[in-house]
């Protein structure tokens, strides 16, 4: 299989979000155009998209709104389960444990780890939070794939270290700060200010043109 | 100014961020080629997006990292403060609070608002939990830009219209449902799971590789 790029990958997960919701409403084929309308993209785009995987679509046909998820799915490693671990029992990780779609997209939070003495021991929606000096043993133990980081920004590095230590090998970083990891290590970073400034430029250039 | 597309906007923010790192090191000059690294896409993209504002760099010699940072904030209205009310002081709304990113780059939650009475009265981060049912006087008093959703998806559209209703022009969604506005809103969905499919994405093709 070729490489996709990032920003493919991304567009790939609105896809699948939107054939989801086709197929719960009973439609059964889409047609580029209409992806792309519902994922604010161009229809060229969606084709290219798409295309990287073979053909899907029948000309003048679209394409089979569950065949397509279907094979984004495997595409994605949406078609299985993942065992994930959080660092971090603040306000991020418990908003995270609670987070139903993650359950739904076939990540399950196994583990969820703090270093304050004041947390270790109570429990987040039914999940004990454990030490985080136990971090090495758990992860085996559980069998984690992927780890979070949801710690305040001067401790990220360390926890980070720690994870690629023990074995991880993908981590999906909360703290706003740019880590680094060996290359073997996947990282993404979520930042959720970005989607907050695509609104202020928004207004800012509603005021302008009003003005 | 020339309409943008929604993705150039969103790397305009990694931009930013980059910026203000390299601005923190002491970087005076950034070449896009060095922009294109640090966020993980081409060289001639970067100076593709940046090409929309007119001329910044100088051939050969980059962009003034100050100058750059300086003009994307003014296009993405980062160059002054923002009024934002949550609606939901669950998990997600209470972690957004604490969000030091928020205030960082120009968005004060001024407000959090809930429907349940045992949360109505308490504070989160010195901020007073208030009476949904108060919305519009409240949205109003505090000169409210940006709502962000923060309750269960089966909640979300009926807050979506109340806010609409409040005057509200700009809203950000992180219930896992897509709601309809007037075209006048401008409505951003913030999906938390979609970074996590990049690296189950990376997982599962590492995988097939090595069987």
């Amino acid at each position: 299989m070729k490489k996709i790029s990032d920003s493919t990958v991304k567009r790939l997960s609105k896809y699948y979000r939107s054939l989801e919701h086709l197929i719960e409403k009973g439609v059964e084929t889409v047609s580029s155009e209409e992806l792309a309308e519902m994922d604010g993209i161009t229809s060229a785009q969606v084709r290219k998209d798409l295309s990287f995987f073979g053909t899907f679509g029948k000309r003048g046909l679209g394409y089979n709104t569950r065949a397509l998820k279907d094979q984004i799915a495997e595409i994605l490693g949406l078609n299985r389960r993942w065992n994930v671990a959080i660092v971090g029992a603040g306000n991020i990780g418990r908003a995270l444990v609670a987070y139903e779609e993650f359950r739904k997209q076939g990540f399950d939070i196994k583990l969820i780890m703090d270093s304050d003495p004041q947390k270790i021991g109570n429990e987040i929606h039914g999940l004990r939070i454990e030490d985080v000096n136990r971090a090495p043993e758990l992860i085996a133990q559980e069998r984690i794939d992927i780890a979070i980081i949801a710690v305040p920004a001067n401790a990220a590095q360390q926890v980070a270290d720690m994870l690629v230590e023990a074995g991880v090998k993908a981590i999906l970083n909360f703290a706003p700060r740019s880590l680094k990891v060996p290359p073997h290590v996947h990282i993404k970073n979520e930042n959720m200010a970005i989607e907050i400034e695509a609104l202020s430029y928004h207004l800012s250039n509603r005021n302008r043109a009003n003005s």
